[in-house]
């Protein structure tokens, strides 16, 4: 903490609340994202209080006001509608409440210029008592570590080393599922909406300095800060991997954002400068975000773009070999010694071993694939290793490895090990999908990138290739 | 049949053999794909007999040679080694046999020339005795409908409305795998491998006329018969839409192919032109192929770009209105009339009626979405709608819908009805995957096209836009 700049010192307390309040959820009220229940299911582990004028919300130790809970409240989150926040901010302030996170909607995104006026006088109420306030119109924090959390079936994978900052709530909540799913972690994700106070710029400087945060994410529709938030993003992306959604970037997306977050959204042109002159990578949308995330996390980058490619599918060997080819990737041959080698271990009608490598039944030899994957690993004209899987290869009884194909998994897991080079994997979505996911899980735990689509993979791979990080 | 062309008439039979003979199968044989138990789990109804002259294969009536066999036998799947390959040619000859199916590998695509050589005296046997031929190193044919199959574990849809030809036999049985997943059948799949005698030019020309097929998908790597090609290319897009998928279109890609088929592949400019003279499409991968014979099979094709987005969350309706016009579509203000009659349904704090159409939590109102969907299909400046699903929006026990989350779907399918407009459902991969893909599979099942990918949507959009067939 002592190497740490002074706003890091300001912010990180915000993420680690002794208590925390929400107003405005009652036990019927089945509208509403259920803040009280995401807590005690994130593992909250400080006091956590109900707030209703109109009674108990079972379950809850629950107070009619603020003003009433016993001890300290150092973060609130407010649930009412737009026409009682006021007197929550007040509330708060007398309550000498640290932050409060705003869910409650209804102000510059739906009003305009008339909202916008009733966020400044929220801002000039909180900004007296040292209130810190994020949203309105936003989803606040989610930090399985300390157990915030802003629904009640968020994921609760600890230890996760990717975080987002979104306007959106929407998008702030959506990657976390989405990489639960694969079986990994977001270390936070903080949802600003119309950031009255804290907002992008606070939460990327804060970012860049979190030791939690190996990635951070970013989806923004609009800034009202343009040079603070430029420097932001440089001070982020020079310190780690910086990958930017900006929606907004059409006339119409734009038109959209407007109702959307109430934000100015800028030029499509000027967002894209920014981003290559800040070291930020601009992305298209959440599966390119996760896709570019998980080979930040998993993978060492490629020292080039010349790719060995093995393949179980002669046809897909083919197709895929096209298609990094036409995406900006070699395929080159193997050389003399290492196809000499690869005779050894892959030698029959069916096979070849130019690159791609066409396993076909030989990928059945599971004896030799540790020797053959570090063989490959030491071919010198190649800088990344791309394995493909298919499901119809893997998980058919009637096929060799069917009825061992965790133990496969685990072989091929081992011999991927081997290989002192980035490798990813492929694992088009064919037939079994649900058996496929659980294999998919089963390799990222291990460590390895898997994506499903190859224009996908290649597209994540040329941003970690395009990318060079800026000196801060 | 009256209407049928000779060419049809002499291929038809072929897929609708009387009895079948697999040659070289054992009981103890766990390397192949099953050829004996494919037919059995595919239905297959009229005799089936195993060849194996070193002793009963358990559970089917065997005999040690094609000439014991009792009765006649129309089609043989060979699964022999290369060697042994002529002696069951000349057996075929002698039983009087229609056709056979060669799996045997080990020719043109091993040894090039020289087994260019050994493929022409097999069809010239085969043509003194009146055999036609399909490969060798192929899987042959799969058609559920009439019990053939290549795989025991090849999905048994019947009634299936896509047809493929591939030179792969990966590639044949891949696509297949993949849509059933969705719950999406294929009538008829035709890998044809080294192409002796029977090949692509007679397989396009056969589909272009098959009753059973709506939509042709082709997976190509070369070919010796160029001018015939092109022709029965452009005879069968001009019958129904022809997806191509061209393997080898790039150097690296084209070595692969003379491993894989021994095909020359030609140059990618070649078969782009080819594409477009012809009518066909040319696709990128197995997934943009399902996706375009997806929406050819399940949608109209749309009167021009300019689309309509329902979304539940305000980020990915900003997200996706970007993507889509990025894509060459236009997502233009819902006109004065259409607003002022959707606020009768949307209103409150959070939503948006401008375009996309943000719902927010009106999107649990589902009582009136039959009428919503309606008259957002009588829009006259929209052509398209597309509708934003995502799991953690349908699925969630603390959300509106939660517990109702099937009878939802069911009510959604029931407004899409309304439409009287295309209509294509995103539903991005985030959380639950695997209840996802059950969603999926029901509104695919009533008749709606459903992408996780904005990107590949707006590709397979723009490939129906695109194209207009050509006249015979």
């Amino acid at each position: 903490m002592h190497n740490k700049s002074t706003h890091f010192k300001q912010i990180d307390p915000l993420f680690h609340p002794r208590s925390i309040a929400v107003v405005g959820e009652s036990s019927s009220g089945k509208i509403g994202p259920g803040f009280l229940e995401a807590h005690i299911n994130q593992g909250f582990s400080g006091n956590l209080y109900a707030i209703n004028p109109k009674g108990q919300v079972k379950n809850y130790e629950t107070y009619p006001t603020l003003a009433e809970v016993p001890g300290p409240v150092d973060h609130v989150v407010i649930s009412v509608r737009a026409e009682f926040l006021k007197q929550v901010i007040e509330d708060c302030v007398k309550k000498k409440v640290r932050s409060a996170a705003m869910f409650t909607s209804g102000f510059r995104e739906w009003e305009g210029e008339k909202g916008a006026e009733k966020e400044a006088e929220i801002l000039a109420m909180a900004q007296k008592g040292g209130l810190r306030l994020i949203g309105p119109n936003c989803m606040g924090f989610y930090c399985p570590d300390s157990g915030l959390s802003y629904r009640a079936d968020m994921p609760t994978i600890k230890e996760g080393k990717i975080s987002i900052i979104s306007q959106s709530g929407g998008v702030a909540m959506t990657p976390v599922y989405a990489a639960a799913e694969k079986g990994i972690g977001f270390a936070k994700s903080i949802s600003y909406g119309n950031e009255v106070d804290l907002g992008a710029v606070d939460f990327l400087l804060y970012l860049a300095e979190d030791p939690d945060t190996q990635v951070i994410c970013m989806y923004i529709e609009g800034t009202r800060q343009g040079e603070a938030l430029r420097n932001a993003m440089k001070k982020a992306a020079s310190a780690k991997p910086l990958l930017v959604i900006k929606g907004g970037r059409t006339d119409s997306g734009s038109r959209a954002v407007v109702s959307h977050t109430g934000a100015m959204a800028g030029s499509h042109r000027m967002w894209e400068a920014v981003c290559r002159q800040t070291g930020a990578m601009l992305v298209d949308d959440i599966g390119e975000m996760l896709d570019v995330a998980k080979l930040a996390l998993f993978s060492k980058k490629p020292a080039g773009r010349r790719m060995g490619i093995v393949s179980v599918s002669g046809g897909l060997g083919v197709m895929f070999t096209d298609l990094f080819t036409l995406n900006g990737f070699e395929v080159p041959k193997f050389n003399e010694s290492l196809r000499n080698d690869l005779k050894q271990w892959v030698d029959l009608p069916g096979t070849s071993i130019r690159n791609p490598l066409d396993m076909a039944t030989a990928f059945f030899s599971m004896g030799t694939h540790p020797q053959l994957f570090a063989r490959l690993g030491q071919a010198d004209n190649l800088d990344i290793l791309v394995v493909v899987l298919a499901m119809e290869y893997l998980g058919s009884g009637n096929m060799p490895g069917g009825e061992v194909t965790n133990y496969f998994l685990h072989v091929l897991a081992d011999s991927f090990d081997k290989v002192k080079k980035p490798l990813v994997v492929i694992f088009p979505e064919t037939t079994k999908a649900k058996d496929r996911l659980d294999m998919e899980r089963f390799l990222i735990s291990r460590g390895y990138p898997v994506f499903s689509d190859v224009a996908r993979c290649a597209k994540a791979l040329n941003h970690v290739l395009d990318h060079s990080p800026q000196e801060a």
